[in-house]
């Protein structure tokens, strides 16, 4: 009896958790989330981004490579052995098996436009989500100009569907970099400078400038940086980057986005080289960006043989987030249409179900032998929006009573009315 | 020089492979592979089953419960520690983990009716395959009968709709335990015995004695067992389970579904209790299933605290075996409908395209700055159906050249006929 206890106990605390910073998504939460990926999928297809699917682990090698983003990633990284020895690590984002994908195919045509979809995983510091859902969309082969404007474009038509209200900021990391590069800072340093800059929103000047100090970097230099970049597009005419950054931000004007040029906007990964971007939901705009991205166009080359460059350019859209914006609207709370409701006549309603479901109506039938007003809790509790009760009469009549359990209203219909009335 | 060259090799030789077992799937590939996951996405809501998402990972005491699978699946689970040390295995179903959120949530309505797709590992020895997509339907909470027939319609809807055709072999795990008792097995070898006629296909009725031998059991009672499972279902009137499996095939029938009864089919997973049931390709009736699935009563129970039964019955579909079908079938190569190829008039063409896509239209646009036949031959290779020709004439006359890339047809048509005729 003990020892019963205990291991219900065990049960108990143990096994029914989901790992650290990973979730379970009911199907009142998933839906959200399908819709959310349905919409993304839709509006990337429309601008000729094509699907691609990776495996969820990679080599350790691959992961950890020079300018991948794994050095600084590091430790956040999951690592594990398989049954040989063979060392592999869970991807921590799409953008590294892009790029091996993209080297190890020499086939593919240029511009190569994919999507890809799937969860990625990172265990960092002071975040509690481990686990994350991401739908990227990356352009390679094609120069800075209308690629770098699709991404952005794409980004707005898809908060724009999902009715977010979002700002996308964008910047460029070769007009930051001479900015700096210009106010003195000398070349090595200018990684670090972007570092600091990149932190403006979360720690203040006043953090920017000791964490500048931190990294060998004047303070009066920096703060001179900082005021160069408190300006507006006009005051960096003269430095490098800005008629590539203006042509994106009119290409972007013509394909319908709204974009907003934030010169200290820096993005924390050193793989880019070119136009930065972060979207912000406007309600907060400087917490956590729901989509981001760039260009890198030095990353792809370095998993390559070849010693030919590959541009590229790309944004990711953190799924994740978003449904964490849309799950407290209230939404449907399932896809089902209809809920039928037998009264002694299981194997015809079968048959009826099969009907409904052809037509496209998504049906479902009483599993448990419940009575009548047992089954309209059910359908009521699950959201389904009509029930169907067959009973003999009904059978034969073939007329069903159709009951929205919503009102309360009922009607009798013939299955041909049925179907009209669901699939409107 | 010389170290360049190693790191070149070693890039070549490590980097660009994806983990031992894992593919990539290109688009022209994960278009097919997209395109399965619609279906069966759709058929299972057809069916009233409403989405659900757990992770990738779980605590490994969930995977390795008595009970879960787990314990036989044993070395085939990838296992890993997070930085904390906590101890965390790669799913190898989707089963587990429903059980998991079953259990832990205690305000589920029951019927439970979910569908689930993602992807599972398992290091198998002499499998080839290490990462699987899954997409699995399963009822909680419902006796035998309906729920059954329903999941197996739902997989005859699904190979239907995918033009692939199969068989659905099903059996009842108690006509089959039945048939073993009475033939003088002892209760406690009943499950040995399953084991070895789940091999049938595989080894021969040769191989079968032999294992019966191996695990203590009579070959010749073994012998006479065949025999026995050799009778069609009017031979299993007397054996426990009969009635309801009866029930399950009419049921399916109901529901526009053609299963075949197949008294040798024992699956090798020792905790279904009820109905069970693989479904094949046609053309290879004794091969891979396709899909899969049974009743199994007594799992989600070991996961509960409550020592309440929870009635289960599901399946899984198979999507990468389907790939392996379909991908032959010479199929489309993107989703995008038309290449608007601009000569001189880039910004006018942004302003097409989002038109364009704006009446949901999958549109590429020219990155290259290509020239007209080369925007062409691209258009053709990527297997894009239309490709449109912008010039200063165009522009001026507002009609543009629309040219079929499959025969080489062009039009000059205004953007009004092009949306119709693309969007039929």
């Amino acid at each position: 009896m003990l020892e019963t206890n205990i291991n219900k106990e065990s049960v108990g605390s143990i096994m029914l958790s989901t790992p650290k910073g990973m979730s379970d998504y009911l199907p009142e939460q998933q839906i959200v989330i399908e819709d959310i990926k349905k919409v993304v999928r839709e509006i990337f297809e429309r601008y000729g981004f094509v699907p691609l699917d990776t495996p969820g682990l990679e080599n350790i090698d691959v992961l950890t490579s020079k300018g991948s983003g794994g050095e600084e990633i590091g430790k956040e990284i999951f690592t594990l052995k398989d049954r040989a020895g063979r060392r592999l690590g869970l991807r921590f984002d799409l953008t590294v098996p892009l790029a091996r994908v993209f080297a190890s195919n020499s086939n593919l045509n240029k511009p190569f436009k994919r999507y890809q979809e799937g969860k990625v995983w990172r265990q960092e510091f002071g975040t509690r989500t481990r686990e994350f859902l991401q739908f990227d969309a990356d352009t390679l082969g094609a120069k800075p100009g209308i690629a770098d404007a699709e991404i952005l474009a794409a980004c707005q038509d898809i908060f724009n569907s999902l009715k977010i209200d979002v700002v996308i900021k964008v910047n460029n990391r070769k007009l930051l970099s001479d900015v700096i590069e210009k106010a003195g800072i000398e070349k090595a340093k200018v990684m670090d400078a972007i570092m600091c800059i990149d932190k403006l929103e979360k720690i203040g000047k006043k953090g920017v400038l000791k964490e500048a100090k931190i990294r060998g970097i004047s303070e009066k230099i920096m703060s001179n940086v900082l005021k160069t970049l408190s300006g507006g597009l006009n005051c960096f005419k003269s430095y490098k980057g800005y008629d590539e950054l203006l042509s994106i931000i009119n290409y972007s004007k013509a394909l319908g986005a709204n974009v907003k040029f934030v010169p200290n906007l820096a993005r924390g990964l050193d793989y880019y080289t070119g136009m930065v971007f972060e979207v912000f939901w406007k309600e907060r705009p400087n917490k956590l960006s729901l989509a981001a991205g760039g260009r890198y166009d030095d990353l792809i080359a370095r998993f390559s043989r070849k010693d030919e460059k590959v541009l590229a350019v790309g944004g990711s859209i953190g799924v994740t987030r978003i449904y964490e914006i849309l799950k407290d609207k209230e939404g449907r709370k399932t896809n089902t249409k209809v809920f039928i409701a037998p009264i002694g006549t299981e194997e015809y309603c079968l048959k009826l179900a099969t009907q409904l479901r052809k037509k496209g109506i998504n049906s479902e039938i009483d599993l448990m032998e419940r009575g009548l007003s047992a089954n309209f809790r059910y359908a009521d509790k699950k959201g389904i929006l009509y029930s169907l009760v067959v009973g003999e009469k009904e059978l034969k009549d073939k007329k069903f009573t159709l009951k929205s359990m919503k009102t309360g209203e009922q009607e009798k219909l013939t299955l041909k009315q049925i179907i009209n009335k669901l699939n409107n």
